[in-house]
């Protein structure tokens, strides 16, 4: 058994911008060879989001962003916010309820997810950041 | 240390049904003679969840699925139906919301829970499903 | 590769307390003296929960348990509390939405976290509690 650390880096447009990195995760498997194993996919920062949807603009852009909006608006009503004279308390508790890590097999060298399931990053911050997510693989190489 | 993939095939009701895998992941650790480790277990597909719970009827049959009534009811609002003309929009909230995949480690080949601690699945789609969930162990055999 | 399995042991206070655990994870992958791999960091209780925030005062004392409070208020209007004679049923349904589990990756020795971004674990039960936290770190040593 081998493990690899990689990191993807995404620029982003915070306010719940929710990108499909499902690609950038099996490039990695796939140019490190790994064919039986898992991909531990973990953002750095605690304003961001791991998890798996459907990625259509339904979901995306309109049902996500709305749910959280609906019981975690963003805005001043946060005790955070008076902490550091921010005005993101509503982001860190998003990443804090959604996590910033999911870990997804891999067989036969292909991610094991449902067709129409996809691993999303999801910038809560307010405003735009640079981002890095770390992508660590652990498993078996063919000639193992 | 060895990476193994196994896979548990559940037929489900739909509509928020929570079913306890708890033995069929301790099944798979004891068969494959595994002693120490962790067992990742990956639900397949976008309106599923995987979490831990107390597997008792108060909780399963009436909290959760008030609960996620509530703040995620199921029903024609939301944008994703328009896409696809679905009415399954709340499925794929709720599993973003919960998450698919969970890692539990194990010692002395039993799994690290609590006495009142089970690992469920929920089919949260609108309708029975066949469904498949990836359990992958890694870690190590008495021999190693 | 190697895996090693410790526990760390906290007494709580319940009533969503929020710990900072980050130096006792960091301080097993240091005195194991792993480089490269990850920590899975894994609740014992279902009463329990693991995510990551900003530990600060505003979030930890405040916004977290008053968002809590406002969707899953503890109290009487559980089925959970008639099945057991029980009070918490806040607490369960609390720790299967935040999750009882993580896995961190570490480089260089060091957990691949956000400046503001620390390990919590959270207490929801409604009394103290005696805890116990598996940590499992999977990965290389210097000399391999």
């Amino acid at each position: 058994m081998e493990i690899i650390t990689e990191f993807i880096k995404l620029n982003t447009r915070g306010h719940t911008d929710i990108i499909d990195i499902t690609p950038h995760v099996q490039d990695i498997i796939s140019s490190k060879g790994f064919t039986e194993g898992q991909a531990l996919v973990s953002a750095i920062g605690s304003t961001t989001g791991i998890t798996t949807v459907e990625y259509e603009p339904g979901l995306v852009k309109t049902d996500i962003p709305k749910l959280l909006s609906q019981y975690i608006p963003y805005g001043p009503d946060y005790a955070h916010n008076d902490t550091w004279g921010d005005d993101n308390g509503a982001a860190h508790l998003r990443s804090s309820l959604i996590g910033t890590s999911i870990t997804v097999p891999f067989l036969n060298g292909e991610l094991l997810l449902g067709r129409w399931q996809q691993i999303i990053f999801i910038d809560f911050d307010t405003r735009s950041r640079a981002r890095k997510i770390a992508v660590q693989l652990t498993g078996k190489k063919p000639e193992e």
